[in-house]
């Protein structure tokens, strides 16, 4: 459609200006924003309630139904969600190094947004508030197109905090798409949309990638793994290994196989097995796994490469911690893979050769998240290999230009004959204009 | 073909040990490739010769002959720029930040390799060293495809390259394509290769671009700005505006079009054009700018989104330095632009509006380079907006993983009731495993 289209080449211009904007007015929007999803609750309810009966009436079930839910609670979520990304430190503008070239000449790398962000996701109307406020506060523009099931939600969602956010900074940067057709307007805009975020299935963020050419941050697909090394302290092993598949095992960052070295599957292979049979996990044995694991049954070559989501788990048996490292870059998806060992020099080899975005020692790969690193407020979980990897908070929306400051300065006369020479010198100092 | 397909996911294999490999092994590869083609300039030479008979029995011409050609003293440049990049600090392994989660728990950002990078370029042989050892310090695998004409130059450099780097690193991780079929194979192995830098004309690198779902970086155009504001330094603003045109106009970095505010247009254009006309730069002006250089012709509406790339310039008259940016942000390839102001809080607002990778203020658009940043190597200069932006050093070929050091920490403890809660500390410390 063309209407998208216009829409979103106006929302790129209004972008740029919003990476101008100054962090008190952003402030201002994001508080602005925060009271009126407060004071707008009834009309958001309202659209939430038809939108759920006319799922209900297509018979969507259970799961879909709870994320397509959006509660008072739920509300209160949004606006603290808001706020909280009102407090974080204004990203823009941020001097990341100087160089003075030479006398009177000076290169500043400052850190300013990417520009305008694609977000396509599935039912979960919360990523609207959490993504508008993020891309607000780092100065990105954003066109977002949600799942037809919340067409209403998102609609009321959306108008509340953009009308909010209208004051004070240049709200035309925000866009919400609605039709199906829309979608591959959006993945087609390639000259106006910098990134894309797809937030959903496995399965949908993969169409996503396989559909434009525009960079894409995300993962289609979590397969993880903890190894067990040949010198592992056993209790840790147990509880990393039990955290890593049974605490939550529907998410990208739970494990998929467990990998154990030789030396250490006689003595903790049945421990472990004793553990999952007692959770209900099901267990695809290799050949000589499946001796030490009572209940289980075997793995076929599938099963190495498979996402189960669920209390499924497969079990493989290795020589060595290359050979554990190997296997895992071979069938994971460069996503979460952990190592429990004793021996530095193990969890030193397993850290350098392991091609993931987390690699860690003796801890749960369940520790895989924004939250719990720290960052605050998650953009997602990237398995890219350029730009951000692992969980991406704001510093994912980012970019960089550089700043020369001069007094007249030409390259002519760093040539031929008589050339002066540059400096090259850092410096510890802030670009102040 | 279906043997580059097997050459690059073996290469992808070795670049995974390649990315493990210690400092001293990687600088004792450079050390060997550097006495190589010392030792080897007969059989460069040799290769050199024959790929240059040929390009003339075909007609090949005057300025992509010269690229073609090898000498001694080129030979010379490439000994020098290798043993550069060996004298370069590892970029491998360095902690980028590190973060106590909990007590007993810390998270690293650690730098690694983006793992396989593939080159492909136009006739210019010493993109093979040069590449190839900015690849090795910094871990990556790397896949080339030269031009045609210089196919047994190439091979030459690259095999005496790859023989002499076999015995102390995993040089399986370098390979050299050939046929014009292994070009479409490489941009379809988006499954192995992380990153494509592709190095020629404009054309090749859009023709690249168009063709791949892999990330490229580079940049396919050069259309750089000079904005004279109304508060300029007249000779200023006639130094920069005179190199950024007239001191190496082929290249991507010169201007193609200067904006002048209206304030400044009746004193500084009959100067400039005075200087133009003498250089014999022919001007294309709008109508507001015409009468006061005298010399010059009308600009046409394309004339603003073209590249010359020789001694020609467009000039328009803006109102305001928000007109210019604007402008610039219309029709410009965001790679260069400058401002040449005494009133800082025009240039704050140039440098926050206009979205390119390099904004100067008071300087000559020609210093965008990687050499005058004092990158030391040059990947290339990229307009992307994620990853790398503007000249781009060894940095552009790093990305992190995030490594956690626990003492067999579980998710299952900071969840539900009595839940343990993170301290999330920034740490001054390096990972040391």
């Amino acid at each position: 459609m063309s209407d998208i289209r216009t829409a979103v080449r106006d929302a790129k211009r209004a972008s740029l200006e919003l990476a101008a904007a100054g962090t008190a007015e952003k402030d201002m929007a994001l508080a602005a924003m925060a009271e009126a999803l407060d004071a707008g609750r009834e009309a958001i309810l309202a659209a939430n309630a038809d939108d759920m009966a006319a799922a209900e009436a297509e018979g969507l079930e259970g799961p879909m139904l709870k994320r397509l839910s959006v509660t008072d609670e739920k509300i209160d979520g949004m606006i603290a969600g808001i706020r909280d990304v009102a407090a974080l430190k204004d990203p823009v503008g941020q001097t990341m190094s100087a160089k003075e070239l030479d006398e009177g000449l000076v290169l500043y790398q400052i850190s300013c947004p990417i520009g305008m962000i694609g977000v396509i996701f599935e039912s979960r109307p919360d990523v609207v508030p959490q993504i508008m406020s993020l891309c607000l506060k780092s100065g990105n523009g954003v066109v977002f197109k949600g799942g037809r099931e919340a067409v209403r939600t998102n609609r009321a969602l959306f108008g509340i905090l953009r009308d909010a956010a209208m004051g004070h900074v240049p709200a035309d940067a925000f866009v919400m798409a609605e039709t199906r057709d829309d979608v591959d307007a959006l993945l087609d805009l390639d000259d106006c949309i910098d990134l894309l975020i797809p937030r959903g299935s496995n399965a949908f963020v993969r169409h996503i990638k396989e559909s434009t050419r525009i960079p894409v941050l995300g993962h289609a697909a979590g397969i993880c793994h903890v190894y067990v090394d040949g010198h592992a302290d056993p209790a840790k092993a147990e509880r990393v290994v039990f955290d890593s598949k049974v605490q939550y095992p529907a998410v990208c960052n739970a494990m998929e196989t467990l990998l154990v070295h030789r030396d250490a599957a006689g003595s903790f292979l049945p421990v472990i097995a004793a553990r999952f049979a007692e959770a209900g996990v099901e267990m695809r044995c290799d050949p000589e796994s499946m001796p030490l694991m009572p209940g289980s049954v075997p793995a076929s070559e599938e099963d190495w490469d498979t996402e189960y989501g669920d209390l499924t788990v497969s079990v493989h048996v290795v020589g060595s911690v290359g050979e554990a490292a190997a296997f895992i870059n071979e069938h994971g998806s460069h996503h979460t893979d952990a190592i429990v060992t004793e021996d530095r020099s193990a969890a030193a080899s397993f850290v350098s050769s392991v091609d993931s975005a987390d690699v860690f020692v003796n801890a749960s790969t369940r520790f895989a998240d924004g939250y719990r690193f720290g960052k605050g407020a998650e953009v997602g979980i990237s398995t890219n290999k350029i730009h951000s990897r692992g969980p991406v908070g704001m510093e994912g929306l980012m970019i960089y230009k550089y700043v020369l400051i001069g007094e007249g300065n030409i390259v002519a006369d760093y040539a031929g004959k008589g050339a002066r020479r540059f400096t090259h010198r850092d410096l510890d100092r802030e670009l102040d204009l």
